[in-house]
């Protein structure tokens, strides 16, 4: 690059521009070129003042600290918040097929939780109890036969295990298949709202901002079967009371089930070992072909 | 805030943009406002993937585990590369009052240095000696008496002290005074040009984009004096080579000295001591009244 002695705030730009010419990857180059664009007409827009750039430049670097490499990205948290992974989310999945919806994958997940039988209770800690249960098709209605479901979901304290190292392993997380109809059951426990971890950079954000951290109550599924493109959503309670003020807006109103009241020792109750009243949500997901 | 339930990648900027609606600083809240509305551009223009995200969030992530407390804010580094760091100095320096230009202010800088006296050597380590000298002038065209001048360069191995724990205390760091006719004098050796430091995300990221990571030899001063705006600058060798392609873009044109060849044993060098030939540059600083 060579930079112009008459440097200004006026060229500035176009000089940072032109420094990443020779970058060897086109789509690399292409990034940081738009990056640059897009970041300096914010600054130009904002003309922050030499604290608040320094402000800021506190503010990632404590979200880079508060980072672990287990359970708590809050970088992830932060592209949460802001609606980034949810607009990520959006562009990568505009197919208009009739298949699942999908939202954000989240900072929770864990690989490798316990295989689990059709039906097995995953909740090792108290609850609601609750079934979870339908089919996994493709587009065209046809089952999905021996489809893996990787399942998560918080306890009623609004925690993961991993996330909460006092719960135990694999505590509401394990890895369902359907059966040869396509069919798949969960038991578990009712989720709860919980709020997103407050004690970082992003909880003093949102506490700046007047906006709380709750999320509303919801069970993660990332779906994956051979020839099928892979599902990552969550299925929402219709009956929660953040549904419309979710802080990571990952709601979708194709995601709401409602759990159902179901008596105690009726026919699925003895199937699966349910000791007294439960609730029952039924979905059926569909899967895109890859 | 109201999440709208047909939610779709079009209305999520929106969206995200009336979640900020309650934020009690009018200022935080344009802030944030204007930040998620560039934000979301860049992702709209550029459609990342989600490894292209997931490597974004981890290039954050690392950035942030690579700051100490002390002398590494990769940050500040990351701001440099992007031309950010001299677009908000440019922002908040646009006087036209015939004052002294300003350029980044780095991340080397420490507090507390030794107090020297006129003409003190400040360099504990080899190099080719130099004397740096001239005056500090009000935009009257007045001396400035009595104003107080913090320089620091780094060594010829192309550190800072600080940075390089092996240098001595106070290596190339020092707080010099203007006498009554507003004159200084530093006793240094000649600065060298330096990569800056290459072994974080940020030196990944010049590497992968073909960018050289150097700065042109420079002395760098922070200079107070009551009454006087405080003025962040450096002084460049005009013979250095990368004086065109300055990593963080801080080149202007009015900041660069000459440094001239001196005989061993004049006057100068008797004054201060200096045992052969040297080099010296002379430069007089514009303060601005507050």
């Amino acid at each position: 690059m060579t930079i112009d002695y008459q440097q200004n705030d006026s060229v500035l730009t176009e000089q940072v521009i032109s420094s990443f010419e020779g970058t060897p990857d086109a789509r690399l180059r292409t990034l940081m070129q738009s990056l640059v664009r897009h970041l300096h007409a914010f600054v130009r827009e904002m003309e922050p003042t030499e604290a608040e750039w320094m402000g800021a430049i506190r503010f990632l670097t404590e979200t880079g600290k508060m980072c672990d490499d287990l359970v708590r990205q809050e970088f992830i948290l932060l592209s949460d918040t802001l609606g980034v992974s949810m607009l990520v989310d959006a562009i990568n999945h505009r197919y208009a097929t009739g298949a699942t919806d999908t939202t954000v994958f989240g900072p929770f997940y864990i690989k490798g939780m316990p295989e689990r039988r059709y039906g097995e209770n995953m909740a090792l800690t108290p609850g609601t109890p609750a079934v979870v249960r339908g089919r996994v098709l493709d587009t065209a209605g046809e089952p999905v036969a021996d489809a893996l479901l990787d399942v998560w979901q918080t306890a009623e304290n609004g925690m993961y295990s991993g996330q909460d190292t006092a719960q135990p392993h694999g505590n509401l997380r394990g890895r369902y298949r359907t059966d040869a109809e396509g069919r798949y059951a969960i038991t578990t426990i009712l989720p709860v709202s919980y709020p997103i971890p407050t004690d970082g950079p992003v909880g003093k954000m949102l506490s700046a901002t007047g906006r709380h951290p709750w999320r509303p109550a919801h069970l993660h599924f990332m779906i994956d079967a051979p020839g099928h493109r892979k599902l990552v959503t969550h299925l929402f309670d219709e009956a929660d009371p953040f549904l419309k003020s979710d802080a990571v807006f990952g709601v979708k109103p194709s995601l709401m089930v409602a759990y159902r009241d179901r008596p105690a020792n009726d026919e699925l109750a003895r199937q699966f070992n349910l000791a007294g009243p439960y609730r029952e949500a039924c979905y059926d997901f569909v899967l895109d072909r890859s």
